[in-house]
């Protein structure tokens, strides 16, 4: 890769190089949200910038309090949008280096949701996840269902509760079935989980009764974001059977500010597992699909240090973004921009890489000690959950930053 | 009932009398969409009506392509405006009579999506449906399964594929498993079908961890719609288990144009069949909470006239939409102004009351003979189904219209 140096001071282990540039909404004490692109450890005002006249792109694109209208204007407009503003922190020359009001600290910033979410999906296309949830609550021996390796299994979320990092959220209260119990009972739920997932912005529009092939997929998406799908297992479980989980996971997932494009990921693609069976021909791509991003989850309780529960890697899924998305659209459903679509838990092999409690616990039979001696099965009430994500290559680095979320006790 | 006359002309048989006055969102040519009101077989341009200084509401409320801001500024000021409209058409002297210019004829009207959709719902909340689904597909011995008389069973659809009555709909693509096959195959649909549904339409926000209590859920309730949730029976199949139904319904959903408020709708109030065993505390109501409203299907070939193939009531529901909606909020999840919940499939007892071609052909078993000599088990192309509904006492009326949709061929 080509080495590139900023002017702006960016910290050796910072997510958000000269490489990476993503973008978000940021307000600062009583102004109004507006888009940013985060550069070390500061977010520069895009709208301010092109105030200045140093861009294409007219400022009031900036001055909204979602990305729709911007990821809007088309790939060929936005990627050279963020190409002009690398250049603009990279030349020596630049009309910024004596602009500091252009500049924000991210640490004195209010992040806000990126994009006005329209329909929401989550998808579940980890084999290692599939397979850990089959092997316990189904038959191990058969524990992927016939359908897994034909189609990227998905359902529909609900966008309302899709919630920015660091929203705290109340653990919820639901329907379950104890265990040899003969009617359901009410409780707040006792089995709440995370899942490590990872999520991508839809960037064009497209008409009900089109489809978007498998080649063209890249196109339609704009960029990516950590993802928590919290999870409370009990009440999915007494729930989801025929129609799919619904209060297990309405009541909030968490994303990360920063959206990363898709062309700052494009340097750290890699090969996806082999898929056998093959995938019907609407399904089957060539080149390399999937992206090796690594992933943790710290866990933290309430006055205790974080301590790391799971590594994972996006590279991983067996599905990948594009499949998924043709998938989504080979029976005519239309998208739109601002769409978020998620990859279910991502798990590898090894338990160490586990994407949630109910594997890393395995449904609640393997304690987790912490280092202050308490155990976890799952999430317990002032736990937050923080997930990171980061690429790197050849020394070069393109991060995602935090998701956090902290468990308060159920209202 | 309080006997109301208006002076404007109302067909005997129409759905939109002087007791409905539903709320829409309509256009002529090549003017914006905005708001109106069903009267006869008229529209009242109600910012129109507004802008002569006659209602509480600024026009600008009404000069908007959805009706969401009207919604949201509250039942007290909707349902005023509901009723100072009324008696406008209702008062001999008043200053409507002489203004022509306020009224469009439906006829030469575009209507339009009533709301932008935030979420979309989607319950299976009739008895007789889910037990002949059960009957069908799993053992008809135990139709229903464990939690189907403790929730209100529901999922998450797609939003963005909802589209406004008149719109056509291509057949579905997607995989689908043959009977006896091993590996699945892509085809158009060969099982397409509508579902009979009635949706409402969320009136009020609310925040993220709060719950609605059933007796106050009439407050979010801004009003009903017909609603045909299309259904691919074999892609829907085949995709279903474990996470619900995807791609064989998010290909599109209709919806009538016209949303009848539940206070037109509050004298059609009846008793709901009586829930036994016992529900839990946050879900028992008291007083009446299902409504008296007449539905019919109608098939209509290309170039035939239309067969009516199912008539049920709205009234058969086991849950209400109280007991939905509180069910929906019960863990936290937040609601919004505009989110749509349909009722799933509404059958009644009787065959000639199913409410899908699932069951009227009890899963293609026993084909349904049309007038012009052609066989149905599922929808064929260039099909057109239209839905009706309406409430009827001591002579009184209030319609929905219809939501029709002709089924194109593949693409």
């Amino acid at each position: 890769m080509t080495k590139l140096q900023t002017w702006v001071e960016v910290p050796s282990t910072s997510d958000f190089t000269i490489y990476n540039l993503p973008f978000g909404i940021f307000s600062t004490d009583g102004n109004s949200p507006k888009a940013g692109i985060a550069i070390g450890e500061q977010i520069l005002d895009v709208a301010a910038v092109a105030h200045l006249g140093l861009l294409d792109v007219s400022a009031t694109y900036f001055e909204q309090s979602t990305l729709n209208a911007f990821i809007a204007l088309g790939k060929k407009t936005t990627n050279k949008l963020r190409l002009d503003v690398q250049q603009l922190l990279i030349d020596a020359s630049s009309p910024l280096k004596d602009k500091p009001e252009v500049f924000v600290l991210q640490r004195e910033a209010t992040m806000h949701l990126p994009v006005q979410i329209g329909d929401y999906t989550d998808f579940y296309s980890s084999i290692e996840h599939a397979t850990n949830v089959g092997k316990m609550f189904r038959d191990p021996k058969n524990a992927l269902l016939p359908n897994w390796k034909h189609i990227p299994v998905g359902y529909h979320g609900r966008a309302s509760s899709i919630v920015i990092s660091g929203t705290p959220i109340h653990r919820p209260k639901g329907q379950v079935m104890p265990k040899d119990a003969t009617t359901p009972i009410f409780r707040p739920s006792a089995r709440l989980d995370f899942e490590l997932e990872m999520g991508f912005i839809v960037g064009n529009n497209t008409d009900l009764g089109a489809s978007i092939p498998v080649d063209k997929a890249d196109d339609y998406i704009f960029g990516l974001v950590l993802f928590n799908d919290w999870s409370a297992r009990d009440i999915q479980k007494w729930e989801y059977v025929p129609l799919g989980p619904f209060l297990g996971k309405n009541f909030a997932s968490s994303i990360s500010p920063w959206v990363v494009t898709v062309e700052a990921l494009e340097p750290f693609k890699v090969k996806g597992p082999s898929q056998e069976p093959k995938v019907l021909p609407y399904l089957q791509y060539s080149g390399e699909r999937n992206y090796d991003i690594h992933l943790e989850v710290g866990l933290m309780p309430e006055g205790s240090d974080e301590e790391i529960v799971s590594k994972s890697n996006f590279k991983y899924m067996y599905w990948n973004m594009a499949q998924q998305l043709t998938h989504h659209t080979v029976n005519g459903c239309n998208v739109n921009v601002g769409d978020v679509m998620a990859s279910g838990t991502i798990s590898g092999k090894d338990e160490s890489s586990y994407g949630s409690m109910l594997e890393i616990s395995w449904a609640g039979s393997k304690p987790v000690t912490l280092k202050d001696g308490t155990t976890r099965t799952f999430i317990s009430d002032n736990d937050t959950v923080i997930m990171r994500g980061f690429a790197e290559k050849e020394g070069i680095r393109v991060g995602f930053g935090e998701v956090s979320g902290k468990i308060l006790p159920a209202k």
